[in-house]
């Protein structure tokens, strides 16, 4: 097993920095590496905004329910499907992507692309000795991030990315079972799916306990029962549609 | 800058595989690497299939409009977003979770997950000095997909991954300049967009007539106007809703 395999393996969440900053050569070869990750179709559907201004990084804070390291690390991306570079490049060419850029695929383009990009980031990040958080909760409030970074139409928010020195030394959780997410050729049945999922529930349930003395017993299986029971973020859809995003 | 970097910098897919095949040992680190990226709150909402069955990876090229290396590689993986094992886990815990799994987040949250678990597999693969290509194309008939591998509800395939030894050795495409996708703390203006699509257009319109001996010379600008003029995979949407999701 090689540096770069054991640096995946090793990954944690750090959700407390040391307040060294990123110098530039740093955030340009973390873009690079985001870069240079696979694109569908060479589209390059996503955006990332480096905030550096702390007013912004604060009210981003307010936006992630008050997760104080989206403020508090030492640099913050945020990534985007971006679409209005495509309609800005259609129209130096005198055509038009409208209809396109408002379908579900597109959609489904600019997330997995985003995603690609953003995860390079991560492994760069973490490959020179710094720790990452996504920051998903700025979907509590695209609309409000959107107005805070400018996004133009075709552009919306997707998660942030804090990056800096770790000061924190947290656990790894215990992930599924790799037969409950692996499958060979055909999806596994479901009485099989169910004992993994148990056995599953047994294990993070022993996590939990051991680093709660107790307190906390329920594990995966019972926190996605509770933690997924109301939707959230009903109102993504409307707002993909206001951006003239997922219109079919 | 430190290896892990450099493999990143150097990636270019690579769509003609040497006929060695992954070993069981090689395909277990994938995966686990694969499960070790972040997850959107604990979801882990993807699965992965493993395509071993020679009769299976043919029919994936003729979905795929085929692409040979569909089938002519070391392993095939396809990514899909995972919502059947949550359900199934509700189920277990006397609770439902399906009007969440339904809604437009859960679906972002699905493909962003697939995609970092992805890249992360991606990733491992290279260090090993495996070559790899994304296959956006199985979205053709995502219906076919999900019949070939058995895909229960909640289930739907988003891409493809095809590892193995490359036999060729592909030019690096020219991605778009750094401003054009990193901005700093608001989007970019227009006029400044323009201007770096402008220049984009040049750079890559000289990359393509360099390998074509000029008989090629739309760049990235026209590239983009041309293949996004009609919208693709308009069946999405409603292919989404049949497998219960993407309901709001």
């Amino acid at each position: 097993m090689n540096e770069t395999i054991q640096h995946l393996l090793n990954h944690r969440s750090i959700r407390k920095f040391k307040t060294d900053q990123l110098d530039q050569e740093t955030i340009n070869i973390l873009v690079r590496s985001a870069q240079a990750a696979s694109t569908s179709s060479y589209q390059q559907a996503y955006a990332i905004i480096g905030v550096e201004d702390d007013t912004i990084k604060q009210r981003l804070v307010e936006v992630a329910s008050g997760q104080t390291y989206v403020a508090e690390n030492g640099y913050f991306f945020v990534f985007c499907i971006d679409y209005h570079k495509h309609v800005l490049a259609a129209d130096l060419a005198s055509g038009a992507v409208d209809r396109t850029v408002e379908t579900t695929e597109a959609l489904i383009v600019g997330a997995v692309d985003a995603g690609l990009a953003a995860q390079n980031l991560v492994v760069a990040a973490e490959s020179l000795g710094y720790g990452t958080v996504y920051i998903g909760s700025l979907r509590n409030d695209a609309a409000k991030v959107s107005e805070l970074l400018a996004l133009p139409d075709h552009v919306v928010p997707l998660f942030g990315v804090a990056v800096g020195v770790p000061d924190q030394e947290p656990g790894k959780k215990p992930r599924l079972p790799m037969d409950a997410v692996f499958h060979r050729n055909t999806y596994t049945n479901d009485e099989t799916m169910r004992q993994l999922l148990t056995q599953y529930e047994e294990e993070t349930s022993a996590y939990y306990g051991d680093r709660t003395d107790g307190r906390r017993t329920e594990g995966w299986v019972y926190q996605m029962a509770a933690s997924m029971k109301e939707p959230k973020r009903t109102y993504l859809r409307h707002f993909l549609q206001e951006k003239h995003l997922s219109r079919d």
